[in-house]
């Protein structure tokens, strides 16, 4: 039977769940498959290749179904929420991320729907990607720690002296994350906001 | 001569510069420092603490001269360039970041003292830290992208139909990266005014 790119894809994925990114190796990927390592780089020429893919497809997890109409913020907002649960949906999804520079076809599909979204709006086409592209920093750094946090414990007893900062600081990583993550992305989506009323004025 | 915490950190930063996250071993690190890897294990329990005092370690040299007195939108854009800038000056620094949830000294009172900036302001306490930890998302996912952008192609042949669409996504990845970062920074900054607005009205 032929190994396909996609069925490799599927099965790191699958390894990924399992055992988070650093279980993640070419020879455990491949007894999962039943091939020798080898045959893994017939299709990707190194982990980061593979990483690579993975992340794609994690993306264009995010990209179905296409988004209900509706207004830009409305929509952009969808948008971040999606790859946001997208890199949620796989332990350590955000690292997966984080390590590659991804140009494959999903990633660069999910980028032409954002810049739509705020082109259509009126949003200047030189500064739509920069502002897509922007946002995406945000949901990626968001979800990193937001994986990370499993290792978090209090900010207790850290060299904070005035306690009612050392209580505010400890509420955030106690604070509900869909919420926080509203919050931050509102704060963004105000600026966005802000340069599509003066573009259209 | 007794092995010290922060001579392994300075050891530790060095080989990352010199061979990059994926070259950081504990074989490598102890050899670079005269010992056996076992006797790195009695200062940090495991890799990931090591990268977690490594991230402190860049983050401190962020908070170091304080800030010039200002404004609170100069010392916040000042706050979260000075980040980027720490992070860009070590090899994957965005990476060791990435891997880590840190709470060490200087990661806290880099924290502090964004919060101060916006609380001195008149931004309110249980959002402040809200505010600030979104920024370091940014910022984040900003210098992972940067870093890995050296493997980064053009993004001709990759499936998009719409030229001028194209050649926009094409502008970003060439775009000049102080600049696209303020951008974003910029967007974020418009949505903390105005939110502070409305706290002080």
């Amino acid at each position: 039977m032929q190994l396909k790119r996609a069925d490799i894809v599927t099965a790191a994925i699958a390894l990924l769940d399992a055992e988070g990114l650093d279980g993640l190796t070419m020879r455990k990927l491949g007894a999962r498959l039943g091939v020798q390592a080898g045959a893994i780089y017939w299709h990707f020429k190194d982990k980061e290749a593979l990483l690579g893919a993975m992340a794609d497809r994690m993306i264009g997890e995010s990209a179905d179904p296409p988004l209900a109409p509706g207004t830009w913020d409305a929509q952009l907002t969808e948008y971040a929420t999606r790859a946001r649960r997208a890199l949620l949906a796989h332990r350590d999804g955000a690292r997966v991320m984080a390590g590659t520079y991804v140009q494959e076809q999903n990633t660069v599909h999910a980028g032409e729907m954002g810049v739509r979204i705020l082109t259509d709006a009126g949003y200047p086409l030189d500064r739509a990607g920069w502002v897509i592209f922007s946002l995406m920093y945000y949901v990626l750094g968001y979800t990193i720690e937001e994986q990370a946090q499993a290792q978090a414990g209090d900010w207790e007893d850290r060299g904070i002296e005035d306690t009612a900062l050392l209580s505010a600081m400890s509420d955030v990583v106690r604070s509900d994350p869909d919420e926080r993550f509203a919050y931050g992305l509102g704060l963004f989506m105000d600026g966005v906001r802000l340069r599509l009323a003066e573009a259209l004025s």
